[in-house]
């Protein structure tokens, strides 16, 4: 039997769920195979309408979510009452792509001669691949775990789900599966279309299963590398679709400092406690100027953080791994300046924690990504010396530049895209926007795959081209057809076409 | 001191050129990185012209490096001209994707409020990885080699390539690095751009040097799979995109066997031996139905084989194992049911034959691609026997069904998809034509991605996506500034619009 915990106390409780058993995770993944020789075929009509009768049953639920997730993950209601309504959000927004159809890349090149003799007709667009293994995180119970982006967008591509739970929260894992599950089956989708799995042995078991054909995980690097290398040893090699690990730098120019010191530090604050410091763009290190205005926005931080109580972690085992990383933090050299309020005795807590180094000192070993409320504060003279302690910093989700209008910034900015998936200006990473155009990843070891589960783009993962060459007009789907029937955009004889 | 021969004679001589020691293989990859930091940051209209500039000199060189390969291949040298030919074709084809800049997924979505709140601006696009290792194969000494896909895709995205020459063309391979590599110093390409390692052991040393960041591989699945061990083993994992084994099935109804036998025992004949089999879309396995029609296509097949010449392979190896691979499928059930002329003690050559065997006694031992001109034809009682056999069939890059017109064929183009990249009607597999639609892969183990190295999309292998929220104008990338000044395809708010 399973136990989950409620972080605000510790207190443990028997979920009723058991570890699922290699056996049962063959059976499940069996089943999805099953379930996708129909969900293959399927149109796109259909499986829009299916992710928006998910989106229903997730709002329809909401409360009753709310509560569960609450309980488990103490993230709070408001915060997690809006998780919610962000993966239907999410699941809506996947229908939209599906009805407007550019996501399948329909191609149509007509036979013709050219310099290189006659040439035959081809017809490609994309696919589904099969049964998906998706991981739920731990920090995202709804947006980032069973109702999370992964499953959205493998399910939006025709592909059928087999979902391993986060061990944090299993009870928001279930009720999460039997709403989607429910919605599903009241839909009239196929079983198996969606299952779950509990335990990490039935994960490892679910990556190597050969029905399995990629796999979707948002967790540690060091989590992730484990199934990379179960999925090594796979007779058949399948995608691992991994969102890892961040640092997420953060870089306050000279002018910004001037400028906004005070609004800084309260933003700077607020993003690296946001969620107790538990999202994976949280800015891990800043970049601050030396001198009196970068002094000013170190003292707010302090301030802010000093004034600041201890905050509820997910687990123990973060709580456990935060104190460690802190510790290695300072060992390697960064100085502690500010601490909040002290951890009651009871439950998973931990003080947000301001630490601060020159920024020609930093290292690889200062660059340790610490799940939960720490930032490390970065002092430097000259740009330089941040281009340089970039080589010690791993590549991340995100960068973050904080500048004033005017101020040249396009050699930072060039220093800072090769080792981020998304850059943002004058804001704070933390906070994922969802929509056509966003980017959830970028190089390793933040993630190892061009695509994440965030932005529409996602759905790409879980597809493959497939060409008809002098195919009769009765076999092609829809949208390879002569006459566009669907007003799918489409590229013909080279020429995009909208409609 | 490496060896090239000539396979028509089997002699061999000293080609002058050394395999590539580890030091040099470092300092190539890290030539390529160094010029990468340039190219990353090129224009697509540079690029374009980086790509005109390649194909016009493959062309100005195409008597030479036709003669240059036909004494290393034998190939012959109307089909090598064809074959630079293409390659150049194909530098244009990536040419004109640039200046269309579709490819590049421009997305913009503008800051609103949605029922999540008040969203950030987001600006997506797609940018180059780095150096990428490509790997010539030996079938096509220009197609899928040094002047390949693999180099004009990598390049085309704003990559740098170091390519790993095939032992069975160095020459061919040195003299076509030759001539790229002036053109790219010629058009002002950085040093570094393109760069050349010889050697098994040198391909080694490449695919785990850090520098790179991608491989592409057309060749062998034992070849593929050593490389991804090794990749494997590297500290940051990389992709590798592996054209590697395919077996092609082809089908022929009853129908298309009473309406056409002898056209079809032509096509059939013409498409094993093409290239003396040696493609990687040769049609290896041929389902006929039993009875006088299908009776007609075997005979016809086997009175052209049997009238047919011995072929000269590409090289001894390839020789040795087309012969080991015929005794196994022996071994395994297959009767051989015609031979060609028999081979002549000097060179490097193989007879073609025919095997033969009932459909439901296929079995993963009669289903191994036998590289060279080869073909097993399966007699089936009804398409039942198909359907089953193709569990024992490894997925292919093609697969493909002569019919007739008004037949039912919707259940056999459904058994037949979810095991081939690439569906031929009333065609044959072998010639991959070039353009935006082509798709040469197939699911495992014909391919291990979603992406090859012929068509458009081949580029896509080599990009990653970087968003920009809330950027100034001024360092924007001019494909994502608010005013499309290059009338660039682009996504506008959801809404994709041309121009």
């Amino acid at each position: 039997m399973l136990t989950s915990a409620d972080p605000r106390t510790g207190r443990a409780w028997p979920t009723g769920i058991e570890a699922t058993d290699a056996v049962t995770v063959a059976t499940t993944a069996a089943a999805a195979s099953k379930a996708f020789a129909v969900t293959r075929w399927s149109t796109r009509a259909w499986r829009a309408g299916l992710l928006d009768a998910i989106a229903v049953a997730l709002e329809s639920h909401r409360e009753e979510l709310t509560g569960v997730a609450d309980r488990e993950t103490g993230l709070g209601a408001a915060r997690l009452a809006g998780e919610v309504g962000r993966s239907a959000f999410q699941f809506r927004l996947f229908a939209d792509a599906l009805r407007e159809g550019s996501y399948v890349e329909a191609t149509i090149d007509h036979a013709e001669t050219t310099e290189l003799g006659p040439q035959p007709e081809i017809r490609r667009m994309l696919v589904p691949i099969g049964p998906v293994a998706v991981f739920g995180s731990s920090n995202f119970p709804f947006a980032f775990s069973v109702a999370g982006g992964d499953t959205a967008s493998a399910l939006a591509g025709g592909n059928t789900v087999v979902l391993k739970a986060h061990g944090s929260h299993l009870e928001t894992s279930a009720r999460s599966f039997e709403v989607i599950s429910d919605a599903v089956a009241g839909y009239g989708g196929p079983a198996g279309t969606i299952g779950i799995v509990y335990g990490t042995e039935a994960g490892r078991v679910l990556v190597s299963d050969p029905h399995i054909r990629a796999v979707g995980f948002t967790g540690s690097l060091t989590a992730g590398r484990a199934l990379i290398d179960i999925i090594n040893q796979r007779e058949e090699p399948i995608p691992f679709y991994g969102e890892l690990s961040s640092l997420n730098p953060l870089v306050i120019t000279p002018a910004a400092a001037a400028a906004r010191a005070d609004a800084i530090a309260d933003g700077l604050f607020g993003s690296y406690t946001l969620g107790a410091g538990q999202f994976c763009t949280k800015p891990g290190v800043a970049f601050i100027p030396v001198g009196a205005d970068g002094d000013r926005i170190v003292a707010g931080l302090v301030e802010r953080t000093t004034a600041a109580n201890a905050q509820v972690l997910l687990n123990e085992r973060i709580v456990t791994s935060f104190g460690e990383i802190r510790d290695r933090l300072i060992a390697a050299g960064a100085a502690s300046i500010a601490v909040a309020g002290a951890v009651d005795s009871s439950g998973f807590a931990a003080s947000p924690t301001v630490l601060a180094i020159d920024a020609d000192a930093i290292s690889p070993a200062v660059a340790e990504e610490a799940f939960g409320p720490l930032v490390v504060v970065a002092r430097y003279d000259d740009l330089e010396e941040i281009y340089a302690a970039l080589d010690a910093v791993p590549d991340s989700l995100t960068a973050t530049i904080h500048h004033e209008p005017g101020e040249p910034i396009d050699a930072l900015v060039r220093e800072l895209a090769p080792h981020a998936g998304r850059i943002v200006f004058n804001g704070y990473p933390t906070g994922v926007r969802v929509s056509w155009g966003q980017h959830h990843g970028g190089t390793w070891p933040s993630t190892n795959s061009q695509h994440t589960s965030v932005g529409v783009s996602a759905i790409r993962r879980f597809l493959r081209p497939i060409a008809f060459q002098g195919a009769p007009e009765s076999v092609l789907p829809s949208e390879l057809r002569e006459e566009n029937v669907d007003g799918v955009p489409r590229r013909v004889d080279g020429r995009l076409r909208i409609g």
